[in-house]
């Protein structure tokens, strides 16, 4: 079947060229087994751990003292992980429903406190960079989401932060440069920007991976230490989700790092933003203006039988995952890397045309 | 490349017409984008979720009132889930390796009792079927690993206890019938017998997957209520993994259920026995008679220079993945169900004619 122009907030597209060369190589990766048959510690999965590892360490212009790690469980794990490792007391900023969960688990552990809401407003815009966020001095971490996917609102700025500052970053992690340095820790959930659902990544510095300052009673898997210590191979990871991460990697370095991500996205938001402003009438978008996600963007229209036209004039136009995340509603439009130029000019022109 | 004999212990063997089927549906799913690519939350992937759910339910004769769980983490993460949810003071039969880390794991989250251990004499057996294993009246639960993966034991019979049995069966799952009712909750990490690495199976008695005991510091996302609930989707799964395990199930109920699984598998461990007992000047069964796995032969030659030559000849007709954990060394063949008659056939004849 011809294929769709896919709008899904993730699970989400893939580049073809990498499902392409996955199909390929999936039966026989070139020893006569398939990747998903190999052993974790075989010298085969080995390279492709550290080809993942070096790959994603130059695209991010990693600094010699952060690790990577490979885990699972998603970002609703690493809402576990990081007060367990980091202790109790944790700032958290709440943006939207992943860090409102991210809190509430920050809670259920231990303890842990909101410095910073937009829920008031809907969740319609993150901190302007000349906000004052006050963080307790006691706080090990102050936990922010870079990107809220079900609002489409994003930071443009990284807060500065008396303490180690910790991002879920699972919805826009690789789609722009970054300066690691400023974060102590950051994580993402594969299925966006980087791979298939199943891959959690964490970067660390490497002083906070290592050395574990939570409960003696918190499990050996899930201290970021043993993990750190084994190379991401204290026990058998998702090696063929491994795998993939590694071909969208050097799928991004080939098209020209995240630099080049990041232009492309700006393009492709601009696209959808120039519509949602020229017809104000018709598309009414969620975040405020110096909020606006360039990964997720989100609006509504008039009345909900629009929407549901909406949705149907795209679907024949070969968009689909464009239906509003169930809590909110209304129309969202993921824009991730993968996604090709030509979706976001046939939604726009959907938009274009669309009569309410 | 021609196929190996692919005897490694974990990841391992796949069904070749189970590969076959990923690699031709694996760029479009049939609806014009890959199944990696779709929303967990897609009636599509719902359906394939569903068919996992209850082509494995048919496979092990489910009773009413138990569940499936597909989990991210693999046994590791059960070894801290386990006490977390069923409580402290957990008792446990020490197998082997991973039976030790699971126990072990046990007593960081809270407290735990050993019953039972073949550690003296090395891990050579699993309790006989007439041995008393004192379970403290207060213990949450009993738990057992039903098959050793690196020392090539394992139960022949399920055990009475007075309190919910629990067991790791990561390395024999799938393999042979299974009264399910003898047991409060049992999980597998996928990578044997049941699909790729990043999947966890959890099967358990309702009631005891949907009352969580443990304490209410425990993260929402380490708790079987919360995925109980949630039907497995309180996070985004492997979804390219559950599909797969999906293409496994329904590939063993086409070969002939969990008895045909279990005819070969005795089948083929006959094979391999036949020639330890055989020539015992040559190799030197690791596990007691009686404890045998039918999963994981296990053996030594007379000398570490006999053992690698056994090997190279091994690779040479085509065997692969045969050398003993690094923990104890020697020779095993692991003969899970996607192994083929041949590579077994090939195999014994390589014992049959190798000079030591």
């Amino acid at each position: 079947m011809a294929r769709k122009f896919n709008f899904n907030p993730g699970p989400a597209v893939l580049p073809l060229p990498v499902l392409e060369e996955a199909q390929r190589r999936l039966v026989d990766h070139g020893e006569g087994l398939s990747v998903l048959e190999m052993s974790h510690r075989s010298s085969t999965f080995q390279a492709i751990l550290d080809d993942a590892t070096k790959t994603l360490g130059r695209l991010l212009s990693l600094p010699d003292d952060y690790d990577v790690l490979f885990l699972q469980g998603g970002a609703s794990l690493q809402f576990a992980m990081v007060p367990l490792n980091l202790g109790p007391g944790g700032a958290y900023v709440t943006t939207g429903a992943w860090s409102e969960k991210a809190f509430a688990e920050a809670k259920t552990v231990g303890d842990a406190v909101e410095v910073w809401s937009s829920k008031e407003g809907g969740y319609r815009r993150v901190p302007r960079p000349d906000e004052r966020i006050e963080v307790p001095s006691g706080a090990p971490y102050l936990h922010i989401t870079t990107n809220n996917t079900i609002y489409g609102t994003q930071w443009q700025h990284v807060p500065d932060s008396p303490v180690p500052l910790v991002a879920d970053m699972s919805s826009d992690f690789l789609s722009r440069p970054l300066d690691v340095s400023k974060f102590g820790l950051f994580y993402a959930g594969a299925q966006k920007n980087a791979g298939p659902s199943g891959v959690t990544i964490v970067v660390g510095r490497r002083s906070i991976l290592e050395n574990f300052s939570g409960s003696p009673t918190v499990p050996k898997v899930l201290r970021y230490q043993t993990h750190a210590k084994a190379g991401s191979l204290y026990n058998t990871p998702s090696t063929f989700g491994i795998w993939l991460c590694c071909l969208v990697f050097r799928w991004i370095e080939e098209q020209g790092g995240l630099p080049e991500m990041a232009r492309r996205a700006e393009k492709k938001a601009a696209m959808l933003y120039e519509v949602i402003d020229r017809r104000p009438d018709v598309f009414l978008g969620h975040a405020e203006r110096e909020s606006r996600s360039r990964m997720n963007v989100t609006f509504r229209l008039p009345t909900e039988e629009a929407e549901k036209r909406f949705l149907a004039e795209a679907e024949a136009a070969g968009c689909i995952g464009l239906k509003g995340h169930r809590s909110v509603g209304g129309i969202r439009a993921s824009i991730y890397n993968a996604l090709p130029m030509e979706a976001v000019e046939t939604l726009a022109a959907v938009m274009d045309r669309f009569s309410p």
